[in-house]
């Protein structure tokens, strides 16, 4: 919990940062990305990184590593219904880790940029002083909004709005540390094409990185509003259970909340509706579930931030 | 040495990448920044990371820490001539820190964006499994050209240029961590002053961060030119020999070619000439000390990457 919290405090303070020169800050930080206006142009911005021990298991092959780290922040593009750009990427590697591995990590990057159409146009490579240190891949990516021009917040979702998500939840982070995390598509397609087909009726969106429970919250908490998810409707990934639907994380898939009946999929990848927004306490989740309702905020993402 | 090898065989590879998608590339990786453009607009972009044991020695306190994650990205904007807008910055924390350094962490960051005019908009608080892994803090900035709309690179030194370096040399990296590294100021007036001064006397620039010696060479290589400098010219920091300011690194000054003399000094900062580009192998660095010559590629970066 500790890193929310500490997030919350800096983006806070961030917030009264916009006056201190360059560019103009019309997003600020406490959504999936910064949006800033340079030379009159608005652009997108946002970073995330994976520690090893953390975000990757022991033992996972470094193309995945490499994958995991640029594709995490597309998604991040996707949820903003934006389009990447560009990234760029630093890299500490542990001290004497084998060549093999580092030309794995560069190569999984290119791949992944390739396959991401988000070409890696810099950054820096550097080596901890100690073998046992983690691996660290930090990715920045650079979007511009896509051609209906509209960028697409955490805030907005009204009372009554359907609460829907893409694909299905629960398989991203299993015990062992393999799943979807690992594998997963960013959704930049489908938020595209949400958006030209929902014009307005589209009020929120975010990905599902720490969990829906959690990330439902943000939305709900940026909208003033309180969420309700129906545990049943959960389009849940095999051999996953409703808590891990709600809880696990690493999904990400799409949550977007909008008005009136969503399309039944987008691009292919199934849409769901699983709760909807109702007035009340900001940023609260209630989840009926087999005739009881829980809060989320009691339902945690089980492996960290 | 390993390092640099490994970014050249990166840069090369990405060079190729051009063509995936996303943003128009036009400096791909292998300058002080990459230039892209977005929605029609030249955005400049690049990334760099303080790594704990590394960049910075145990007992360094985190305002400084934080300092010197974004003014050695701000030195990389001076050295292309461009103009700072924002930044974002991924921090992995060891597990356990202190609150209290985590948020002078967080403060110096906050402070050093005021100082520096360029806004914190975004990023990620990560945590290590174990508390002996180290910090590590990844900034990326964006920035925009400056008035002229001019942007310089490393390449474009001609033979019979002059090479001139900004401020005091050898300073920067002490044996136990301290330095001006903690506490330099990124040239980013003093590049825009150069470049509205000389015009297209300007040729060629790079902030000095890996040592003259090796910085020099990045010119030179880029410029398909042999740098001679002469180690009696060089303006040494209090208690540096010339092996100091040749190798030692972390100046955080600038290094550029020009053709005819510079001015004496820009924005209070003085300007040196230490040597000049002639015809030769490129990437090729002489340093002519007490009647000998040296090849500067055996005076390497003292202290890591």
């Amino acid at each position: 919990m500790r890193e929310f919290e500490l997030i919350e405090e800096i983006r806070t303070h961030n917030r009264e940062l916009a006056a201190c020169g360059g560019a103009e800050v019309l997003i600020p930080p406490g959504d999936d990305m910064a949006l800033v206006r340079m030379a009159g142009r608005r652009v997108l911005i946002a970073a995330d990184q994976v520690i090893g021990g953390r975000h990757f298991a022991a033992g996972t092959p470094m193309s995945l590593v490499a994958r995991k780290a640029l594709a995490r922040n597309i998604s991040d593009i996707a949820a903003m219904a934006a389009v990447p750009s560009c990234a760029v990427a630093t890299v500490a590697l542990p001290a004497g880790m084998p060549d093999a591995d580092v030309r794995a990590l560069a190569d999984g990057l290119r791949a992944a940029a390739q396959e991401l159409r988000c070409p890696v146009v810099g950054g820096d490579v550097g080596t901890h002083a100690s073998a046992d240190a983690p691996l660290v891949v930090s990715v920045t990516v650079l979007a511009e909004p896509g051609p209906t021009g509209r960028v697409v917040t955490r805030s907005g979702a009204r009372p009554g709005d359907m609460l829907c998500v893409t694909g299905t939840l629960g398989g991203g982070w299993n015990a062992d540390g393999s799943g979807s995390h690992l594998s997963f598509t960013p959704r930049v397609a489908e938020a595209l094409a949400l958006v030209e087909l929902l014009g307005d009726r589209l009020h929120a969106m975010i990905d599902i990185s720490d969990g829906l429970g959690r990330d439902a919250g943000h939305l709900a908490a940026e909208s003033g509003l309180t969420a309700e998810i129906d545990a049943e409707r959960l389009p849940l990934a095999a051999g996953a259970d409703w808590r891990a639907g709600i809880g696990r994380g690493e999904d990400y898939e799409l949550a977007f909340a909008c008005d009136g009946a969503p399309p039944d999929a987008l691009c292919g990848t199934p849409v769901t509706v699983v709760g909807h927004f109702i007035a009340g306490t900001a940023g609260r989740v209630l989840v009926r579930a087999a005739g009881a309702e829980h809060d989320a905020s009691s339902l945690g993402w089980e492996h960290g931030s």
